[in-house]
């Protein structure tokens, strides 16, 4: 029988039985509409006011800081259209990091055309946002810093707590996605000290389709999808309430459970890493080797095509990745390791393997020999001789 | 034991067990990320491409003419932020009815904003667009004209096949919110002859938080939630595998018993309609008598607050509304009856029944009998008294 091997966690991850189970009478029993003010409406609203209870308290944030969308990628536009939309005139410059995720980016262009001043942050080798650079970009003129918790590639995890000091010195407001964060990294937005915050529920084991953004009390942002009167008038369209609800469970068993699945896949990870970096000649590790989400090993294999070398770990059941689902399919190197100043043949030649739960020891020891296996005659192809490439790094 | 009859289907209905049952293996076996390259991510993208085939055939559009959304809120949006914004400078002016819903209103005024002129269309006491003023007001500066296939609060059949020789005669595009339309009407976007259409899979017992917007082929549009590669680089987001699966279930069920359930639901209604204006004095049904969708009543309950009336039903477990979810509990008159040339105390005075599939005749006894004991008590208040709101209609 072929194996099944899940190793892109980062992409998306399986709704926990548990989570359907809390869904399951919402979808055609309290099935009520709820803003309707009749019972149906009433009792659908009791849950999505529970859920969303739930979630803020989790986050260390109140109720009415929190919005619920459609997913991560609605919150980071929320957060970036909604911000600039509320605050036009005042201050005109958006700073981010280069290796936001493509929510972010495309918005950006988007704000450019409209006549906001873009400006990025460096970012070093090790795929962490270069502080300095922060210091000299954000100034007066700055409305909003952007910069994810955790990166979606390479799993580096920002310095937000010193970009929300030198932000907030100058003004700026803060912004952090915070979806590839939440899964391994306890969040509170108040310690944190963001004005903005996005997240998603189907990377944490809950339902796809939903998300939050968190919003500080006190800033002012526009809904980008307005309609009805529901999330305070910020966001309209009719609640989701079994995906609210499983969202909110999803978290509630991520709270209980985050520390015991963390300690489990960084073994798993640390296995991984071990294995390859002794067994595989030309495995370089990308991004910083400790700060980095527990579930994240994204390796240059120098010399090796990297979509040729997935297409063979497909084959054998093993599924990762060449960066983000978003923009899987692309020719393009990864714009993350560019931005860190990686080569872009080096930067085709990287696979993220992304871990979780429901991964077994067994699993990744199969896929170091998959893996063994399979640069063996990748490499004997001549196209892809490792050589000249090697002598580059 | 406390009856509980939902007369409220046009705000949502519940989700069809049969939709449920073909949604449950995307929750937590083929739970990919459809964007994914990997085994995982096909299988994903293989059910989502079957489901937008299914909808686009029973619509009669190409598959690529399809784009899922978070629902026919973010739909609305889409068709009209995203059309003005791929296609400013061009021609400057939105033509809308004034009787569409809030996800559409709501837009308007951000465009007006931004400098788009807006004109409004007539709308006769019937709750009908009277085309003679789109003649006048379409013309050559128009890029777009805007009118709801059918009136989600008095159920009124608006003329979209005529509206379109109008707005193409002048070169203008035309949307049509189609999301109360689609329960009872079998749309086909060619025949019809739309730019762009609006559903939303809550309505036609499908699940919440999916919904989908036509564009037609050629047709210059932008997203406004950007990200990812995904829906054609129009709409960036995870797609939501589960419910799109589901969407396209519901879809392919009331395609093949909608005929069955409007011959039903029409004789809940005429039923329902006829005992209440033979027993209820004062009751008026808001809207065209013929010209409307199979599942609603909408009364006026003259010298009755509606509010009011709505409580007492709903104490008796009878769910009703005064209009629109979306914008329930606000204190305004609905802006429907009111654009209807309906006075203020007559459009407070009114509400709307709307019947599903789930409904029975004995419901519809019960709520005539609960209607008069209500009316007569609420009579019994000096307030609400008839006699000098009677003299006005």
């Amino acid at each position: 029988m072929k194996r099944s091997v899940y190793f892109d966690y980062s992409a998306t991850t399986p709704l926990d039985k548990r989570v359907l189970n809390k869904m399951l009478p919402y979808f055609s029993d309290v099935f009520g509409n709820a803003n309707s003010q009749h019972g149906f409406g009433r009792n659908a609203a009791c849950a999505v006011d529970k859920a969303r209870d739930g979630i803020a308290a989790a986050l260390n944030c109140a109720a009415n800081e929190l919005f619920f969308t459609s997913g991560g990628t609605e919150s980071d536009n929320f957060a970036l259209r909604g911000i600039v939309k509320a605050n036009t005139g005042k201050r005109n410059k958006v700073v981010l990091s280069p290796i936001e995720h493509d929510a972010v980016l495309s918005c950006v262009k988007d704000l450019e055309k409209d006549g906001i001043k873009i400006e990025y942050l460096n970012v070093g080798k090790d795929g962490i946002v270069d502080l300095s650079s922060a210091e000299q970009i954000i100034d007066e003129d700055t409305l909003l810093v952007c910069c994810m918790y955790a990166n979606n590639e390479v799993g580096t995890v920002q310095p937000i707590k010193e970009l929300c000091r030198i932000a907030h010195g100058k003004g700026a407001l803060i912004f952090t996605d915070a979806v590839q964060a939440f899964p391994s990294i306890k969040i509170d937005v108040k310690d944190l000290g963001v004005d903005l915050l996005s997240v998603s529920a189907h990377k944490i084991h809950g339902p796809k389709g939903i998300g939050a953004l968190y919003v500080k009390k006190g800033v002012k942002i526009d809904g980008i999808i307005t309609g009805g009167r529901q999330e305070n008038g910020k966001r309209g369209g009719t609640t989701n309430v079994p995906s609210v609800v499983g969202f909110s469970e999803a978290v509630e068993i991520l709270e209980r459970e985050r520390e015991e699945n963390n300690a489990y896949i960084l073994s798993l990870k640390d296995r991984f890493i071990e294995r390859v970096e002794r067994e595989i000649p030309n495995a370089r590790l990308n991004g910083d080797r400790e700060r980095r989400v527990v579930g994240n090993a994204n390796f240059a294999f120098l010399g090796i095509d990297g979509e040729s070398l997935l297409f063979k770990l497909d084959l054998e059941g093993i599924c990762a990745s060449a960066g983000s689902a978003c923009t899987a399919g692309s020719l393009e190197p990864s714009h993350v390791l560019i931005s860190m100043g990686i080569e872009e043949e080096i930067a085709k030649s990287s696979i993220r393997f992304s871990f979780g739960k429901e991964n077994t020891k067994d699993q990744i020891d199969y896929c170091v020999e998959t893996l063994k296996k399979a640069i063996e005659e990748l490499s004997a192809v001549p196209l892809f001789k490792g050589e000249s490439i090697d002598k580059k790094v």
